[in-house]
C-alpha cells in the first residue's frame, strides 16, 4: 500500500483531501500544526476527522508562528476582517507568511522518514482568498525543489505534491466530499471560531464555505454562533 | 540598512556566514532551531556568537523533529558514526530529512514579516557531508520557489538566498572568518558535543573542522573531550 502524508488543518478542504487520498488507496499519515492560530478549535476538528477517516497516523506539530506574527491569524493586534471588507484584488491580512511552504517542508521531512511518495494538500485556486501559496505555479515549484532536497530524491524516489482540489470550486469540493461521506459537521473553517468550534459566518473563510454549500445544494451543517 | 535573516546553528560555518553578512552591511536577524538535536550545546554556541556579532535579533525556534526521527542527530537508536566509518559516496545517517528545506522555509516566513530581502545560510558543497540540501542546485530551486510563495514576491519584492560559503573549502572559510574575527572558540560543530560543548574529534563534522584549521594554518581553539 502506497503511503502518503496528508496536511489536515481541520477545515473543509483538507478533510475532503484526506478522504480523496484514502479513496485513491493511499495509507494516509495526517499532519496538523498548532502554530499559534487564533482558531485553535480547528485542531479538535482535525483530530475528529482523522479518527473518522481511520488514518494510519497523526502528528500535531507545535510550531509557534506567533513569535513572528505578521498575520491576523497569529497576531492579536490584527483583526480578522469580514469578507465584505476585503477588496477583490487584495491578499487579505489573514495570509500567514510562508505558511504552506513551512507546512509542506515539514511534511516532506515526515514523508522521507516514512518512505512516502506523496504529499496531499487541500489548496484550491478557485473559491479562495488569493494566497500566493495556494497557486498551481507555487505547488509545481515546491515539488521541483523537493525533488532536489532529499536523500530519497538522490536515490531516485520521486515525491509528488498532490492537490486534488486545485481546480475545483467550493461547491464541487463539497459535492465530491459528500459522495465520500466526509464528516463536514466536524470540520471548522472559520478564522474566528470559538472554543466550541462555532463559526462567525462573516469572515472570508466562512463566506466561501457558506456559498459553497448553497451552490452544491447540500445541507450546511456548520454550527454558527 | 538592508535586513537579512541569517541561519545560525552555532557551528563554524554559520558563524562565519553571520560575520560575512554583517561585513556586507546587512542588519542581521539570527534564526536558530531547537529541533531535538543530540548536540544541543550548539544552541549555547549560537547565543554566544549572535551576541558577539551584535545581531539585531535572535529567535530560537522550537520544532521537535524527534517525533519523526530518521537521523542519527534526532534518534537515540541511531549512533553518530565516526568519519572513518562513512563510505566516500554515502550520505551519512547524520542527514536530517528535509532539514535545510524546513529551516529555510521558516526563515522565509520570518524574512517576510521583517521585510528582509535576503536569507543567509552557511551551506558549503566542498568539504561537506554530501547532504543533498547543501548543493547549489537545491538552493537555486528553493529560491525560485520562495519567489512564488509569498505576498512580498507577488508585490515584486524578490528574496535572495545567499550562500557565501558554497564554493569554499573549510580552510578558506576559516581564513575568511579569521579575518573577520569570528569567535571560533565559542562555536560547536561536533555531532557528539557534550553539555559543555566539548567535541569528540572523530565524527564527520569534527573531521572536516580539524583538517580545515590544519590546512588554514590557524590555531585550532576547539575544546576536545
Amino acid at each position: 500500500m502506497k503511503k502518503a502524508v496528508v496536511l489536515v488543518s481541520g477545515g473543509l478542504d483538507s478533510a475532503t483531501t484526506l478522504y480523496i487520498a484514502k479513496s485513491m488507496g493511499y495509507e494516509c499519515y495526517a499532519l496538523s500544526f498548532d502554530y499559534g492560530q487564533k482558531h485553535r478549535a480547528e485542531l479538535n476538528a482535525a483530530k475528529l476527522v482523522v479518527e473518522k477517516a481511520k488514518a494510519a497516523g497523526h502528528h500535531i506539530v507545535d510550531l509557534d508562528l506567533r513569535q513572528f506574527g505578521g498575520s491576523a491569524l497569529t497576531d492579536d493586534h490584527i483583526k480578522v476582517p469580514d469578507n465584505k471588507d476585503i477588496a477583490a484584488d487584495e491578499i487579505p491580512v489573514t495570509y500567514v507568511p510562508a505558511r504552506n511552504t513551512i507546512f509542506l517542508s515539514i511534511a516532506l521531512g515526515y514523508a522521507e522518514v516514512l518512505g512516502a511518495s506523496d504529499i496531499f494538500i487541500g489548496v484550491t485556486a478557485v473559491d479562495y482568498s488569493g494566497y500566493p501559496d495556494c497557486r498551481p505555479e507555487f505547488i509545481a515549484s515546491f515539488e521541483r525543489m523537493a525533488n532536489l532536497a532529499t536523500k530519497m530524491s538522490v536515490e531516485g524516489q520521486k515525491i509528488k505534491i498532490q492537490t486534488p482540489l486545485i481546480d475545483l470550486s467550493k461547491a464541487k469540493i463539497i459535492e465530491r466530499g459528500t459522495e465520500l461521506d466526509v464528516p463536514y459537521a466536524d470540520t471548522v473553517s472559520c478564522y474566528n471560531a470559538d472554543d466550541q468550534g462555532r463559526a462567525c459566518g462573516t469572515c472570508d473563510s466562512c463566506t466561501h464555505r457558506t456559498i459553497g454549500f448553497q451552490q452544491a445544494a447540500v445541507p450546511d451543517t456548520t454550527r454558527y454562533v
